[in-house]
């Protein structure tokens, strides 16, 4: 987006911007991915303040309000409203195969809303459904600049979880990104490639035809406008998308600066279980990974069983069961690793989630996941000091 | 010892039993190591009945009821009496260049009265002493069966921490073992071998240039009589020395089944920091260290600068300079680590050293490590759950 001054629509602009959207919210989220990116922050929720604006009015409106520069700090998006053309937007979407896909459409991921994650919509390419895929899904990231040590474990990584029926959702980079595809796509298992682009490029492009590979069986997806190049600050915003679609995010091998950590830090701001792969000290190309076990931010996992022990939710809680049984009663709204935790809580002094992962011996990364579900429902109240005691939903 | 049943002595053999060691604790000690072998239980600091007997009513004592038949458990032991000739035995440790240790003597370490692991003497041979090498060691261990990266990686720990003055505790074994001696005396720095035979032998042969070359600039321990050999349950015990006379326990390469992960234990049951390098998840050499890594049973480290921040006391704490300032009082008597850890405790309700860790930013060995001396001097208090309440000295 320029970085002149922006220029002030023609009331004639604004009239046709009002046109292009109309009462439709796909249209509208679809007038917004051309108009504004995806957030920068780096690990952070939060999105910018014209972002929350548009949630919270809603695109349709905020759309409007848009057009008639009636929003804060909206000076450089209304700029480009001369250039939307929502038809030929998704024209464009749907000649390179891929669909764009909001919420409410049955390829829209869960995990996104519950992540507090909010694009605007994303471009989904390939045969399988990103919001099925996403049921099961873990990232496998890592250097670009890997070893052949690293690129060996991420592709009987990708392989083993695969093989499960787990997604392996990743970057499509070069490297553990890449080698983490191949494994799941050498035993024709799910895979989920989230580019840094708009839907009709591919990057890197010496990886088109991985790329295509996973779109055959899985799903390739970007929240990008089609001609958008991969740049820094949208591989940042992409690794969110990584990390949110993901039950746990896996490291497999990471120097101390790799934008890997970047997706487990996202992870872990989504309260995503984080695993690591070891590797031989001797070589920076784990240091990442080792700093990231040793501060006690990643787990140490070595093979896809222990990948998976981190990334399935407690007790792997039969939730679809639950739903069969007809309307929940409060008791019965919580799955049966929410109870497990709910019992250790008290009403009276505040207790560490790390306290309760030791009671229920299971990884504290779980417990936060579930805490913040149950904070969400009532079932548990966080205190000031992050201690939590029991809610009664 | 004999496996047959245990004959009685004569009048005779009773009477020159008593003469053997008079009121000499010396020659008590070195008696009783004639005839009573370390305690074999594994990692436990409980020893057996006749153990306890002998350390509760003291050698000397316990020595002249076992001639007489007079304790409880000691048939086995008493049928060795006749054998015992404590002249011999102490002519046969000097003529190999060795010394008999027992507590009160300047080379006996503290660290095995804090520890509660109470051999009956340790033979100490080399131009160190042991009690100062102790004041600040490190136990580097790790299987035989070591790979390449391995001895290389011990061998740089152990260059390594003997750099920056601390002794380098291992047992000689082929492998990590002698790696890790090699490495300290590589800098010339301390080294401490423990062996599982007595001192007039060396194990394995194929180490004893190695082993006379920590006697050179270091010590080598052993708290078997002269003659006896190695065998499984002299390697088991032989690690809980190892494992007191260390501020941390450092595995450096172990598979899941390997006898260091045993000094491990012993460390960890004597509430010594763990700590584990870690390697490639590919090798199964490594799996044992990843396992406890894992587990949060070891700390991953990966350097030397790692292993002492393990090793060294919490924000090493001038003891030495309190002592200079005369008889202290009892607010005064905790270093500053504990003071705060005082600080974070209440005297209602216990709080897991897990808590405390996090609360001061350190690493939970610590805690539990400055937790069980402040325990011993009324500081803290353990409740039946584990958790920690203030105590007032």
């Amino acid at each position: 987006m320029s970085t002149q001054r922006p220029r002030t629509p023609t009331s004639a602009e604004v009239a046709r911007a009002h046109d292009q959207v109309g009462t439709d919210e796909r249209r509208a989220r679809v007038a917004w991915s051309r108009v504004l990116e995806p957030d920068r922050e780096r690990h952070t929720a939060t999105p910018s303040v014209l972002h929350t604006r548009v949630l919270a009015l809603g695109h349709v409106e905020a759309w409007h309000r848009l057009a008639d520069g009636d929003l804060p700090r909206c000076a450089s998006a209304r700029a480009h409203l001369p250039d939307v053309d929502v038809d030929a937007e998704m024209d464009r979407v749907t000649r390179v195969g891929a669909r764009v896909v909001i919420p409410g459409d049955a390829d829209w991921p869960y995990a996104f809303d519950a992540a507090g994650i909010a694009p605007h919509l994303v471009h989904v390419r390939g045969q399988g459904c990103l919001a099925d895929l996403a049921q099961r899904a873990v990232a496998i990231v890592g250097s670009r600049a890997s070893s052949g040590y690293g690129e060996a474990v991420a592709r009987e990584l990708g392989a083993g979880v695969a093989r499960q029926g787990w997604s392996v959702v990743s970057g499509a980079a070069y490297g553990i990104d890449g080698a983490a595809h191949q494994g799941a796509l050498a035993v024709d298992g799910p895979a989920v490639a989230v580019l840094p682009c708009g839907p009709d490029r591919v990057y890197p492009q010496g990886h088109r035809r991985l790329v295509d590979a996973v779109a055959e069986s899985g799903v390739v997806v970007t929240e990008l406008a089609t001609g958008t190049v991969a740049r820094r600050h949208r591989f940042l915003a992409r690794n969110r998308l990584i990390a949110a679609l993901s039950g746990a995010c896996i490291v497999v091998e990471a120097g101390l600066r790799s934008g890997s950590l970047n997706t487990a830090g996202w992870a872990a701001s989504l309260l995503r279980p984080v695993g690591a792969v070891p590797g031989p000290v001797t070589q920076m190309s784990s240091a990442g990974c080792h700093e990231w076990i040793r501060g006690h931010k990643a787990e140490l996992v070595t093979d896809a069983n222990e990948v998976l022990s981190l990334a399935a939710p407690i007790g792997e809680a039969p939730d679809e069961v639950e739903e069969l049984l007809g309307p929940a009663r409060p008791a019965d709204a919580m799955t049966n690793s929410q109870r497990r935790i709910h019992d250790v809580l008290s009403m009276g002094r505040g207790v560490g989630a790390g306290t309760i992962a030791t009671e229920l011996v299971v990884p504290v990364e779980d417990v936060i996941g579930q805490l913040s579900v149950m904070q969400l429902d009532g079932w548990a109240v966080q205190d000031v000091e992050g201690g939590w005691r029991r809610g009664e939903g």
